[in-house]
């Protein structure tokens, strides 16, 4: 049955494939220094307007990614802001805290977080007379886009910047999904403008045509001790090249961009077949769609094709999640749009 | 200038100190094994009707039996349950995430956690298809009394301990003020009570007449290890006499809950003061009373007495804290008076 | 220029890579439930003689898979311990200590753990007054073949279990390079005698063919939450079938063993060619051997070959590895005997 | 029976005693701002000559002391330097894997490091290709007097410091015993000696006269966030005064100098002792004394006074300490004169 259940679901885009065939039989460096993570690194530092001292480092999954680079941002006595409905709060298994740091949470809207808030809990915190009695602000997490499938304008990310920036926090985006955000419609932000409004993100090849693989980015440095971090996470690749070959195919001939905007097609076509039948579709402009359906509904499109849960509502409606990615095909929506049909 | 900030801003209650002094030319064994220190947990395992499996432990002080505690209780990949406004929430400066745990937080009503809450948050929790990928719930913390001086009733803590059993969580008690809850008026929860419906508590002795020292309690027996654990957070007392012989003293003739009687009957007078002159004031039958003042009231009672902003209310209104403690006197009472009739 | 640097340094055995070719275009579950992460433990549950308790799970890499597992066997006051040489103690970063965990060390014999001597530590430990004032020990950690290419043999390893088993520690056996050693002339072990003399051991796939991959057994069952302690740990892939596709291609048709063998029979040809030319080698019957040059060797093998330096050992003399894989070829050796000839 | 056991198994002195008494009923601040604390900390930079960007804290206890500090002064990747039979690496739980790192050790020569060691070892990592690959020393830590109870010359630990210097580590001293140290005969360090040779060191309490409190001081200046970092290890009393009272009263009038000349010259008589009734005794200027004896030596000798086992030595030696303290008088040597007269 086709699966719209996640983004992980299929293998790897046959041109990231293609170039794991192409490399296997050659032999190479490990840890980091095969040819092909810095040919990849060199890829990516042009699309992202890199300047020298930007530092690039591939790691195998989200989570993992965001637990080192934390971690390595981190003194020990500090906190990372994030809002409630964050990856790292919700959805990794205490992997942050596992780190020794808590994380302080901002009310999310639709996935975002508002600048004004977090201004806000900032001054409200600094001025508190017992502030050192608490686990103090260390930097600011946002998913770009979203959990929720939202994106931030240019402006709502450079707004938090700016009460980052006089906090003196750094900022870090988790950009598991960057491809899909960055080809949404009406996104007014580019590789290169989100590499000179924050202090470390990450191009996550999971989600977007990879097999694993997230390219760790630090446009002004890394933190000291980032290789031994990585190591000490267990998030270092004997065989580097895996992710280096991916990652080299992913940024040729725009390969990266161009499955994330297939994907964001797909995923508005998949809103229209949902609009036209009536149902409520959550707002958002990326590859993720949130639909409410009842029960019979639900019951009646599972028959066709695969989706997950994503959260109750009320006592008729539940929140579920359809995803596309590079694998979905205009048949595949045309299932879908059958079994829309027979609702 | 005299202070009602908190009730460790005093030297140790008189009986608590002459034992200090009476004792302090004998020679004594060492971490725990000193014989104040037995002769306590003996007191205190009559007090609280403990039987033979029952384990005492005495640390220094509250954030540390906290982490302690928490951290010998759950299972690395576990998480521990709280209300937003709870102490290891807000003011440990991160120590249980310290211990690499999450903290689960629930609302918070005037600091008490609502069993139905509770239930609601486990039965949504456990149904999540993934729930592995999550913090696991591994334990329920509450304070009695909590931190806006609120008191549970028995039936109140009953009902989140059956949840607790029911999904086989440890109840854990944070008793930093504990003698004061047990003195409310309206109480019907006794030492033996509580010992008979949690897992762990512990008897704070730092803000109720001692210098220092919290006496941790398992009813049920210690987790294993428990010694190691608490000499690993730099919480074992290398002359554990100073403890032991301060809970010797607090629990002899009573004077744990005199100490308490006495406070909350002052912290009781105090309020009537603070109503008769028509100022709001938070609901808490304890030793800590919290009231709103405006700029102009604030000013004119520091000019007499000393007291803490707790958080800020409204652009005109700001929540303040009075604490009482066994060293409060009819004359203190008398210059807070004083002090409001100015207003 | 041929590499001898490492069995990490080509890419993935042609098997393997067909069988992630043929399956890409299959959709599947994810984070472990994918038909071929299923397929392949049953594969390993076989091979291993596995009965219905064990559990089997695939994450990355090694360093991983030991903080991962060594995190979820100990309580949080326990220690593992381990040999001087032991990966954990040296080349981990101090991720075993990242979780909060000390690394007690034994002596190593060219890499093993001498039973006699575990036993005369812990018999001392548990014998001395002041034990509970230490990191306690909680597992026991040995690799096999060791980081010096060494093995154990049936009855050595029989022995530490059966100490283990005396003070009830798990005994938990890194099995990065784990073919090489079962494939080593004289090994008398067996992965169901190894699955049945130890409490967890892993199969690592990223040293012997795979891209990536260690496959992680619990003969009889894992530690209770050890999933949730995967994600929180980083080490939980969303493209599970990337370690379910390898794994099930490495156990069928005997392919491991076949890689394993064929690598170490080439170790076997190369320490002929060091012998015949009157160098030092260590006693290795795996695929890392361990070769004495002095500068003049190592500078004339150099224009050849490439491999590493091991250690220091006095004023003339360096150990250098040069390691085998399944991709070494008649060739690769006949360069290095060519190049041994210029000595 | 008269106790040699160690120098925590008596109350406080007599003078700190009487001020604890006479502060009792004094009101104060509270959380290391009380009068007391802050008397006690000029009294401190006064005797260690200071200067004014120097940072001091009260902390409980020596093996909090350390985590504490280690823990503030290591990034997360690194680790502590130290010998094999350091307190940190030897009866602390594990407390300092406990916050994340590692403990190196290096050959201990009657519990002393040597600097030719510690600059070789360094010499060799920062040498090793794969040093990224394990975990990086961070600081060097010291104890003044050893856990054996020798002492460092100032060339010797001047040696030391230089080292660190030079790789830009922090030397840290624990001092639970230093005022031993500082009046053994023979020794060439004092305190503005040492403060002027390391970049953190405490000043035991706990050992020398007081109840409990270690002076923790920086005297290049505290790392950011160390008062949080006290905080979050539990390690930040309610009632500081507690520790500043006692700390004024030690660096009052010379007293804490006085009380540790005394403790060591009650320890030569005893070596006396031990010497002419031909035992042998290990090389110790301070107040713990290590002396062999056999099973027969150690019945006769325990019938009169307490004294702990140290270690086994042989079948038929083990060595045992006696150690004196503030409190230890002539009465006392006396007794222990006839119990070894009685060999």
């Amino acid at each position: 049955m086709i699966s719209f259940e996640s983004d992980y679901n299929n293998g790897a885009h046959p041109k990231v494939l293609q170039h794991l065939i192409d490399t296997n039989s050659e032999q190479s460096a490990s840890y980091g220094y095969d040819r092909w993570s810095q040919q990849a690194k060199e890829k990516i530092r042009l699309a992202s307007q890199l300047n020298s001292n930007a530092d690039i480092f591939f790691l195998t999954g989200g989570t993992q990614a965001n637990a080192t680079v934390i971690d390595a941002l981190l003194p020990s006595y500090a906190a990372a802001i994030a809002t409630t409905t964050a990856h790292i709060n919700v959805h990794e298994s205490g992997a942050i805290e596992a780190t020794g740091h808590k994380v302080i949470t901002l009310p999310s809207h639709q996935g975002r977080m508002h600048a004004d808030e977090l201004h806000a809990y900032l001054n409200a915190f600094f001025n508190d007379p017992t502030w050192e009695h608490m686990a103090v602000p260390g930097l600011v997490y946002v998913t770009f886009p979203t959990e929720m499938g939202t994106i931030y304008t240019a402006e709502e990310l450079e707004d938090i910047h700016i009460v980052c920036k006089h906090y003196q926090l750094p900022l870090f985006i988790d950009g598991a999904r960057m491809g899909y955000g960055l080809m949404a419609e009406g996104c007014d932000i580019t590789l290169p403008w989100l590499a000179a409004h924050c202090e470390a993100f990450y191009i996550g090849g999971t989600k977007v045509g990879a097999l694993c693989g997230e390219a760790v980015v630090f446009p002004k440095g890394a933190p000291r001790g980032f290789f031994t971090m990585v190591k000490r996470h267990g998030a270092l690749l004997a065989k580097s090249r895996i992710a280096g070959v991916q990652f080299d195919a992913l940024f040729t001939d725009n390969l990266y961009m161009d499955i994330s905007r297939h994907a964001v097609n797909m995923a508005m076509r998949m809103r229209k077949l949902f609009a036209n039948a009536g149902l409520t579709i959550k707002d958002s402009p990326t590859n993720q769609q949130f639909v409410l359906l009842n029960q019979q509904q639900q019951q009646a499109l599972s028959k066709h094709v695969l989706f997950e849960p994503w959260e109750p509502v009320d006592n008729v409606y539940t929140l579920y999640r359809f995803v596309t990615s590079w694998a979905t095909t205009d048949d595949d929506l045309q299932v879908l749009a059958n079994a829309i049909n027979t609702l």
